[in-house]
């Protein structure tokens, strides 16, 4: 990794002349704030040499330029939420904050779209869309926190990916500034274009290393007025994970397929102070939610559901009520009843190959001294395992945490997966990427970084050693 | 643009080593057949100094690492189909011919997805999935004698893309051959993906310019086994052309919404040799497919449909049937009967706006000694016009194309549109993507381009001037 100049005072007076004073920080325990993101092991923590807040693109291009002159380090802050050490400022220097950016610029339903700044909060801008009868069917765990801006960067995923598609398939189009400066927009509000080559989707999912993102137009859909939830309880995980190709192929069109797995049922329940929950001892949950535009499309929906589900061996076959989804949208936080220091990795592999890699996880982990807890999105071959510190001792930790990925990311990769279907690389998986990614692969995404940020100046540190 | 070096008879001996020598083409007779794709004015012919046919993506490696040694360039040809002088070799050298890369290598009914070779035609690709009861979604109107790798290099889009999205929608990954001849295989068969670039969309829709696309998975969906067509007629176009927006919110979700004018309709029903098409002499056409998976659904939503064009004003609002979508997809060759040179012509502007650029095309068009026809697939703002050269002079013709198109284009860009929907860029508007891109969009292109294939040899003077 490249070293970077110090941003020393002259650098700050600059940058109190670009967004005003008061939007500058340097004052230590102020910059404690931006040392970690969702990062709870304190070996990955790392603090700034400053924060800035600029207003707009115009102010974060400036800033831009000036550390191409100066040759210090930006890190994008969004909602801090990432699991991936993405907002830790691992090279230092200088971090820029997205949170002035939060007006929703145009709700169009004729046009049936929205434009809003990239740091708009994910829930302010599904709540927007439903007022008027329509949908951003964006879904991620986080949307309470996380900014759309940071949603695009790592395209995140979450509850209703399986219908509706991930981050990237919302996007009309969005405004960057590119890490030398230029404030470019890149997509239109097209439902069909071939006219050169597709930046937008370049730039999501980059995880700011390519550009900031400051503005966002996302597509709106109609919204289903109907909807069932159903809570189908397994006691065996395999026929759980076998009854998800049949539900894929029936033409049900399911919104959400998520799973959790016995210790998450518990953990959840407790957290969430819900007694009597069913099979709390031995049930492994499956929601699964439809939603439809017709009523009698609804029940003929939820019959051919029940039916799916009680021939692949469900023990019991339930409405999921709040209770349920609440204890599915705490899963990440109740595990911090159970540790201090805990690990959420992210891993996805091909929809048909998910039962045989949950099997083989789970196989993994018990020649391990962590409990493994596995939530899933199955519908999208998307899994979650979160491993607990306990009172394990930092090397213990570590050295175990290091194997037993080694194990996992070779078993995925070789039945097609890859490291994270939603929360990104970060600097966390840097050393992982370089690792499995193949070769050819990685020389391309290496000459166009290269390219594009010929300083390395926007998050470096991330995704790929450039 | 660079000066390329010739191709001496040392280089057609190792072309001929690579690939063996029944695969390479010198002779001047045979070489005509690639002066030209669905290009039907002569002036832009032009004759390449070789063509070769390798057998896989190892072949295409070899050649492309030849290219770069001796320094001449590549015209890729998929199923010659382009309609923006994609496949012409205009900086002559070396045509390589897709077509021998002609395999489906798998097709997989529980993970939903099929992997082919890129010289596969798309409408055998449609077919073997229908045999298993799966729908490929992709279906331009040159399904018949496109190849599944062109598809991607334009991102074609076509007639189902209202609801199933246009080609880079339907692949999961690809294989390439870099510029620089490395083979890279780009995605994965996943649902969610958060690990680097998102390079197979870069590739897909970069028409040749980024690499040479040798092997495509896409992703199969099932079948749904009701459909119904109807055709609306109305006499006013902005009663058609306003009925758009009120289809589109009622939650139908419609596979199609097709618009061809009036001079369409008597066109192509001539060509078709269809007696008593209703509304012939005043007739607009609009055909509206849905397909669902429940009767009762096809049922409610026919009445909707129904219900919609009524109140927007048709004439009459009958079943679509064969004859009506053999119309549909004869528009472009019935146009051969009236013009042996004609231009089609390529333009996206958002759904919302696509009434009022229709009507300013009519009015722009009046100006000028061509009868502009429009055929369009309203559903998704894209749409074709037609100028018939018929029996002007060149002078007069090329001077009144151009001067049309400056009109057309940049009223299109004035409200969000785009040079191009689903045709591409090619040759033949590479003039218009330098004029009317934005600067810095255009210069990221050019970064990218120029990082990848630093020496021009891949389809030079195609989509951007590096």
């Amino acid at each position: 990794m490249k070293t970077y100049q110090p941003i020393t005072p002259e650098i700050i007076e600059k940058l109190k002349a670009i967004t005003g004073p008061t939007y500058v920080k340097t004052d230590r325990d102020m910059l404690l704030q931006y040392q970690t993101d969702y990062e709870t092991n304190p070996a990955m923590f790392h603090v700034p040499d400053a924060a800035v807040s600029p207003a707009n693109a115009q102010e974060i291009s400036e800033i831009v330029k000036l550390a191409n002159e100066y040759d210090f380090p930006i890190t994008v802050r969004s909602g801090g939420t990432s699991l991936a050490d993405g907002a830790i400022p691992v090279c230092g220097g200088l971090v820029l904050c997205m949170d002035r950016l939060n007006k929703i610029l145009e709700l169009n339903e004729e046009g049936m779209y929205m434009t809003v700044e990239a740091g708009v909060r994910t829930v302010d801008l599904q709540n927007a869309a439903k007022k008027v009868g329509l949908m951003y069917a964006g879904d991620p765990s986080s949307a309470e926190s996380s900014l759309i801006g940071g949603n695009l960067a790592t395209n995140a995923g979450g509850l209703r990916a399986v219908r509706y598609g991930v981050t990237r398939d919302q996007v009309y189009c969005l405004e960057v500034v590119t890490p030398t400066g230029d404030i470019v927009e890149c997509g239109r509000i097209l439902k069909k274009c071939s006219t050169g080559y597709d930046l937008e989707q370049l730039i999501i999912g980059s995880e700011g290393t390519l550009g900031i993102i400051t503005k966002v137009t996302v597509k709106l859909i109609p919204l289903p007025p109907y909807r069932f939830d159903v809570l189908a309880i397994y006691t065996d995980p395999r026929q759980a994970l076998h009854m998800v190709p049949k539900l894929m192929k029936a033409g049900i069109d399911p919104t959400s397929v998520e799973y959790m797995d016995n210790s998450y049922v518990r953990g959840c329940a407790d957290y969430c102070h819900y007694k009597d929950m069913p099979h709390y001892d031995d049930g492994i949950y499956v929601i699964i939610t439809v939603e439809t535009f017709h009523e009698d499309e609804l029940d003929t929906k939820m019959d051919a559901v029940c039916t799916i589900c009680e021939e692949s061996g469900a023990a019991e076959v339930l409405e999921a009520d709040d209770r349920v989804w609440n204890m599915r949208r705490n899963c990440q936080t109740s595990v911090e009843l159970q540790s201090k220091v805990f690990l959420t990795d992210d891993v996805v592999v091909p929809v048909h190959k998910i039962a045989g890699t949950i099997e083989k996880i789970m196989d993994i982990g018990k020649d391990y001294p962590f409990e493994v807890k596995i939530n899933a999105h199955i519908g999208d071959g998307n899994l979650h395992i979160v491993l607990c510190k306990m009172d394990m001792s930092d090397e213990e930790w570590e050295k175990n945490v290091e194997e037993f990925h080694q194990q996992v990311y070779a078993y995925a990769y070789s039945v097609g997966g890859r490291l994270a279907g939603e929360h990104g690389i970060g600097a966390k998986k840097l050393k992982y990427m370089e690792q499995f990614t193949p070769k050819g692969e990685l020389k391309i995404m290496k000459t166009i970084k290269r390219a594009m940020d010929p300083k390395d100046i926007l998050n470096p540190g991330k995704v790929i050693d450039a």
